[in-house]
């Protein structure tokens, strides 16, 4: 079975890592002749409107998913008229546009943020009265790792950000002071069976992931249920095949829903050594109609993201169950470059671990 | 970092899969232009002895291991004038002649059964008498997976045997009644560090590996002491770098050592989903001079090898903590086509999933 996936990146190259013992081949499809998971496979390096460059890609696919989520909607509409693709073309439009993703929260139940479109100047001002300060002004497509943002503190603050952005789409939210911000990583087979990872407790730098904790620490089983509904009626409501992140508000004792990402995501990177089954072989799983492993953790683990530079890998392994991924990137500022996870089998172990690895926490 | 892999079988297909997150790169060399690493990296595709297309396979290379034991020594010896090889040649040598790595074992003090070489017909008359029926005659090289050995029985057995092998150099070693065979796992890192794997029961059929359980059941920690007595006596004598393998029988309470392997080894495949660190990024670790990682089991595991045929994916995955690993072979009779690894948290829970998987264990 020969699996196309649309993005060529880290996501991708995991993918891959995970899907060559279930004996499966792929092929990805990236702009950029460097694109990570070349080392691993073919890539056709082409960008995602050539159409013809598509066509080439899909001849002889059995399925195509994705690990980049900005591919067009006509491009996964082209490729979709000759192969199967998991998740469906719908699934990512909704979570490319932040109004129809929001949308969707809110007409499933969903707790959001108070949101509104705003398309003009004028807009701002009007939904700036309905939401209040502080509000987030975001585009209401190609936002990732905290780009297209900006947060809103003061009346003036609303000037410049309409002059940064005002030539995009964009959306304007009430700024959720939450208590901490958590992921729910789901999986969805063919078949509808639904399986569902520990919460994840995220933590941001600059708009980027910076490291996740998994399970979240004091994790009370009615927010996990909490998190388990959301992401059910989001998996159903698509018809959706894959795993699925969503990113939570935790506020007040309850969840509020942030965004989602129609693919195997960051937060989940845990999963390689934290968990019983990785999100990379039960996306691969999914898409293939092949049942799906258990998610349980094993014992608990800390994901820290190497941005920028990497450090030594013998400073690293040094670390008891400490696991180091290297993407094969070039360092760039703010470029995720790999990731550390460290297990341990209970809490008190992981800390003392992690103290180990301060070094890389420092700026 | 570049690593060359002599031998591009399953076992190079793991390591590569296990090396790529260290940010390591692979080029492998098989005569067998359908090598199972050949979907991971490059293979460069010529016979062991070809000098020349050694030549090109070691430009630019970092350092070289081996995942086939049956390497020329000519070969390696050649290669190692113009890159680090780890394991060393001279290790790969031993191992390559029963009749020098007994000798070696016996030299250390480690137990072995009673053997004798065997290069004519009178030899063998002289040495069957000194061994004693029953006893096993076995050619000195090239043997695996059973191939190559002869048990004699009685008195008549010895004139079959010598006629089918008689064209070889043997060995005849006194047969032991056993009560299990076990193998004990070692890596040994460029500064000396030592670290064991825990003991695994090995069952065979046909003389192929047929499944291990790891841990072995009811280990008592005198046994494990006395196995991993014997692997440090091997690496510190030979030097040694890398992962190390060594088969033994358990007969009365002690360990008598039947042979060693100086690369991975099927009985550590349960390492990937069942041990902290694998098997094959240790040895990776090892030869790369970087800090070994943790070998102690995370619950217990049945490895079971798929030979000849594989089964349905989904029949496999439908078991919890199932891990199937093809190695993208073509089905042939006796042929190792991947495995299966079965985890869990306790023997019970082992048990039960097990039963679901007996239909594999049905011939």
């Amino acid at each position: 079975m020969t699996i196309g996936v649309l993005g060529g990146g880290q996501l991708g190259r995991m993918l891959a890592l995970a899907g060559y013992p279930l004996g499966l081949h792929f092929r990805f499809f990236d702009p950029s002749p460097q694109a990570p998971a070349g080392n691993l496979a073919e890539v056709i390096s082409a960008n995602y409107d050539d159409l013809k460059s598509l066509e080439c890609f899909a001849a002889g696919l059995d399925l195509v998913t994705y690990e980049f989520e900005n591919v067009p909607a006509t491009s996964t509409h082209f490729l979709a008229k000759c192969v199967p693709i998991y998740p469906s073309p719908k699934a990512l439009e909704t979570a490319q546009d932040r109004l129809t993703e929001k949308t969707l929260f809110h007409r499933l139940g969903i707790p959001v943020p108070e949101f509104a479109p705003v398309n003009s100047s004028s807009d701002l001002e009007a939904t700036l009265k309905q939401v209040g300060l502080p509000a987030v002004l975001k585009t209401r497509r190609l936002g990732y790792d905290g780009k297209g943002q900006f947060v809103l503190r003061q009346h003036d603050d609303a000037q410049h950000a309409w002059e940064a952005m005002g030539g995009f789409p964009l959306l304007l939210e009430g700024f959720i002071h939450f208590e901490r911000e958590l992921s729910i990583l789901a999986v969805r087979g063919k078949n509808g069976e639904i399986r569902f990872y520990p919460l994840v407790e995220n933590h941001h730098q600059d708009g980027i992931l910076r490291h996740s904790l998994a399970p979240a620490p004091n994790l009370i089983p009615a927010l996990q249920t909490q998190a388990e509904d959301y992401a059910t009626r989001v998996l159903e409501a698509l018809d959706y095949v894959g795993v699925l992140a969503i990113e939570l508000f935790q506020c007040a004792g309850r969840l509020l829903a942030n965004e989602m990402a129609c693919r195997v995501h960051n937060s989940g990177h845990w999963t390689i050594e934290g968990a019983k089954t990785s999100q990379f072989e039960n996306h691969l799983r999914a898409i293939c109609g092949l049942p799906l492993g258990a998610t349980a953790a094993l014992g608990c683990s800390t994901m820290l993201n190497l941005i920028g530079t990497t450090p030594e890998p013998r400073q690293v392994l040094a670390i008891p169950e400490a696991h180091l991924h290297l993407y094969g990137k070039s360092a760039r500022p703010g470029r995720k470059l790999g990731h550390v996870t460290v297990r341990a089998d209970n809490q008190q172990t992981l800390e003392a671990r992690l103290e180990q690895l301060g070094f890389l926490f420092s700026p």
